[in-house]
């Protein structure tokens, strides 16, 4: 499988090719939709929020609810669109109103005039901003479906904002912990007391025109041992989730079980011991690994955190350079979010999904998912 | 670029054969070699090491000392599988005196049996040891003759092992301190103080049988900007960093500039203001990012750092099953290391060197490092 | 650079991500619709091409006219779409009414039925349907664009409609005979005489119920020497150009300059002598390689010639199967063209454009077409 | 699966890594040693296919004949070599007693000069020579391993040698006779009277100083419907064969089933009815299609042909320029075969097993060979 995307945070339209998913997976467009909408949600988010409501059409590749094997078009219509048509056009448009030389430190900006030769970073922040991430969110949905089919599921909560850590202790077990906090808490968090903290934290940025970051967590229950490969670096689990995850904008570190904490610790504190019960196979009464050993998935939860820096946007404006004139300027003060970790934490989801589908795919073979649930069966022994 | 490699950790050989690599690199291979042997050596290591001594030869795509476009095979030959022959030979050998019939916790040894259907570790961790990192280091290293050319140079050293960390501070263009920790400080650690703590870790380790793990730093100076792009997820230079090196063996953390500090500062205090001086350019004060802004380089030092688990071989055995009879069993004891991270650090650099490589490439053109080396300087204005 | 391209041949849409392509690349619309335009005539079109009348529409990655290196979207929406969407709707649909359970011989039906578990061969037709070219003529299109810029232009004509064959010897550098065809000749035959034959057999064909097949050439000129590569099997350029135009649905055989007839002669009948003059510098007398030695372009004429089968959807039915019943059945009769070897043309055209965009990024780094033609211009010493 | 592939004519070695292929599966080396001692039989060949008798060394992903799933290195010595060190040394040689400043008409010579900046096209040739096929016929051998458990065979011979044609007619079915050309014809055709004018004209070739083509011929047997796919380009079948033999040196054209043929028939002479049986299933009385329909194998044999243009290495030397001085020069008389059309078809055989392999892999899952035997007795009823 593989996809490309594209779009423009004020263009038409963001848009995915999935090419190589499998035939016979049931869609329903409203979880994906649903996703979508959750990615737009979290407190600290800004009014561009309230335009998008983000929802996904399907111009390919799926036929009655059923995929056919065909590549899927995923796409999403930019609804502020029509009050950009003149400054983004593809053929012809006003290049100069909405021109930005003053490049924004934290973004794209500065590096991608210089790579590509614009001394206009509309040209740049139009791509690299992390609008982008809805048509991922739109792609790693979809493959949710897919994995659905073989047990499969992904949940995603935040962890940290700023100096607040979530301290109370979880099972990742406590599936339900996850889709309440989805549900209920604007942070994704599922402690009501962080989360108060979190909030206030968030408060406190909006007050002195700052913004901050914070930790998300994904975790993916029911997959199967197996995924992945230890024979070729690049087919390592944990080496593509970490690339699929250090993609989305703002996340500067990611982790996988224990992460930084296991080399902090001895090794008899950090590796889990192997169990074996007749009714559930081999078993670990720790998950330290997070999932995954030696490139592969063990067959416990894959768990991984990713760190996201504060939104580089601020109201406070950080000091720059006009990059026609070379004289000192501000950096320019957008409409932007204080803190997008949840909305990051959803796509940190999508990032996973996208790559545990992947594997899947490779290991059963993908043409037809009821092949590969068959096969699924006869390997796992689960019929 | 693009390359594969091979082998078995007692097997005849590792191999890589790189594809795509410019013609006109001069290539030193005692550079190499030098480089090999700093991944050898290293407080903690096992007596292995002794035994081995790398030495890297070439089999093709070189010629008189200068690379010619085509495919560059690199061996090196295990100097113990004289006495491993007979157990790993191709055609015919005794795999039963050799079999592991308990996987090692922490290890590909069981998610490899179940994926590949072995009964039989030996299939497993014969090619998942991290033994296989030895011909990643030597492609790296083959890269570092090759980002020479443009001024690029890399820096490893070790900020953490188990409980101690490096405390002092240092400047990223202090490189003769980089340098000297390479050459003189057994765990490739620029403060003697902390080295002393270090080593003292690494003994109790040893004492209680047990091992210990660490963080390594990469810093890779005088990268141009442009490198990598924003436009696709899986071109940002970060992404591609973070996927090289969660790919290496034990690392379970990865993160750039900051990094998970990024999460819990402000904004206004993580984001590199930009300023310009007539002689270098634009510049930052800080560099908070680690040299990597919206996916591309942004002329800054590139500053990646990696969590290391403890290596999971522990003479204080740990539990395991029997994946013959599902019986309980102690987990092998072999031969090995209390602590590997100055290693992982040689080969963490390698890993960055690798993808440095590719988008310096990717963004020149490749066929010849002279040609790149001209457009480099035109691009850059560095006649 | 890679492009996916999706769609149905009575879906909605078909699109197409062009990622990788640079910045810097002035676009004109009307340039990828005129081609478009062109793949939609020729003598033996059945009536849907009237229907169809294709433009594109850009979604992303192109301002102003110009190319921002961000990726490419295309789209061509299908016209015909409004009367087949309750047939094809994504979400919910009639999928009874078209069912198509006689797979077509000398289709994907049959095959595609097999491997997706169909036993509706609309679910595959739809997508195997040669009406996909009209996106990758799009494609193509764009990478002319660029290749313009370097004074790369291509051409298509036909040479064989089914037992008719162009005797008429023609030079390639006569552009305006192959210009003149593609605008006032039906099947795009540079002789008037041989156009007229060529129509007979069409004739013949119409009348007995049948279809007619051709052969199609593509010259490409100005193609300066060096894309492409002997290094490694899969890089060379003929290599390339090969599957890409065996890709185009009917393709049964691709040559590259003398092709099959070179296999017939003598060698010193067949290689092209060099000879060298201080104005052009090295050129050949002859160039019955086309263009192509040894993996790489020499500089001369890139010349590639492809066999198209007639179009298998015949007015007088194929004997078939019912998929459900196993009984014999007569292939459906669709309405459809007798002869699209023209059409063929423009899409060998757009696929060795492609492959030669791809080629030529590679050798001169693609960020921006700006830095591409400097860095070709000092190559190639064509300041 | 993917494979690189290294190594210079007069080099120490060639080498090739298979990465991604399953493990389990039976290797025997003698099987891939018999196929590289084919490749270098035929009568015309020169006297270095006396000096080479290649013989595979297996460097890794084969433990006691079985696949591991590990990466697979295979490696042919040069025999040769000794008497090259001094010339091809990677780290210090005499590189001005070879030297080859006039490039060879048809070689990749004047094209590799340029486009790598050599003033020495030895650098170029050892590389672009055909000896690099035999690694590729080794991992063709090795791919041929694999098939061979579902039951798919590969048959090569000659079809052409310059003028001559094999005009007797035979069955694909007749897989003895393929057998017995190749153990006992020297150019592999399976019909006595034309072999005897096939050698005539490698004589009057050789008298004349001149060399000769041809066209080969590659059948698959048993090959599943179903590998390959319409729904992307890339991944068509057709597309990927074509590729791959056009990418075998001197190949100038590949044509499958009818192939060029086809443009010259009408529709209904050329598209293969479908017919049902309930022992064998949907067959065809016909194979013009050369079992590829829409880019996917339909159940029948696999037929490929491709021509081969004469060597161009000619003891007639071929007017070219001297690259230093720019004047006139006799292209280089090299020790140098007449005819390899033997040889080019057995290097055929191995480039389309590989992709057989590859597709296989694909559709089935790629992991096991044991579960791959499952589900694909599973899929095709074959228990």
């Amino acid at each position: 499988m593989r996809f490309l995307d594209a779009g423009e945070t004020h263009g038409k339209a963001l848009i995915a090719i999935v090419e190589g998913f499998p035939a016979h997976v049931k869609i329903d467009i409203e979880n994906i939709n649903r996703i979508l909408q959750l990615r737009q949600r979290g407190y600290g988010r800004g009014k561009r929020m309230e335009i998008e409501k983000d929802r996904v059409t399907i111009l390919s590749g799926i036929r009655n609810s059923f995929t056919t094997g065909a590549p899927i078009t995923l796409m999403i219509e930019n609804r502020d669109y029509e009050n950009w048509k003149s400054f983004m056009d593809a053929m012809q448009c006003d290049v100069d109103t909405k021109k930005v030389t003053v490049p924004r430190p934290g973004h794209a900006d500065l590096a991608g005039c210089l790579k590509y030769e614009f001394d206009d970073a509309r040209n740049v922040l139009e791509r690299a901003s992390a609008r982008e991430t809805a048509i991922r969110v739109a792609v790693g949905a979809l493959c949710e479906e897919l994995l659905k089919m073989f047990g499969i599921k992904l949940y995603n909560h935040v962890v940290e904002i700023g100096r607040v850590r979530l301290t109370k202790s979880y099972s990742f077990d406590d599936t339900e912990l996850f889709e309440h906090a989805l549900s209920s808490s604007e942070l994704f968090c599922i402690d009501k007391e962080a989360e108060i903290q979190m909030k206030q934290e968030i408060d406190i940025a909006r007050q002195i025109g700052d913004s901050v970051g914070g930790v998300a967590e994904v975790i993916c229950k029911n997959v199967p041992y197996g995924l992945g490969s230890h024979v070729h670096w690049d087919r390592r689990l944990d080496a593509q989730i970490a690339q699929a995850v250090m993609s989305i904008q703002s996340v500067k570190g990611v982790e996988i079980g224990l992460g930084f904490e296991a080399a902090r610790r001895f090794g008899s504190e950090v590796h889990d011991e192997i169990y074996y019960d007749d009714k559930i196979g081999f078993y670990r009464k720790t998950n330290n690994a997070g999932g995954i050993e030696g490139g592969i998935s063990n067959g416990m939860d894959i768990v991984v955190r990713a760190a996201f820096k504060p939104i580089p946007t601020l109201y406070k404006p950080l000091k720059s350079v006009d990059i026609r004139t070379f004289q000192p300027a501000e950096a320019a003060v957008e409409r932007s979010d204080i803190c997008a970790v949840p909305a990051g934490s959803i796509v940190m989801r999508a990032a996973v999904a996208y790559v545990l589908a992947n594997v899947l795919i490779e290991r059963l073979g993908g043409d037809s998912a009821k092949t590969m649930l068959e096969t699924f069966k006869r390997i796992y022994n689960k019929e």
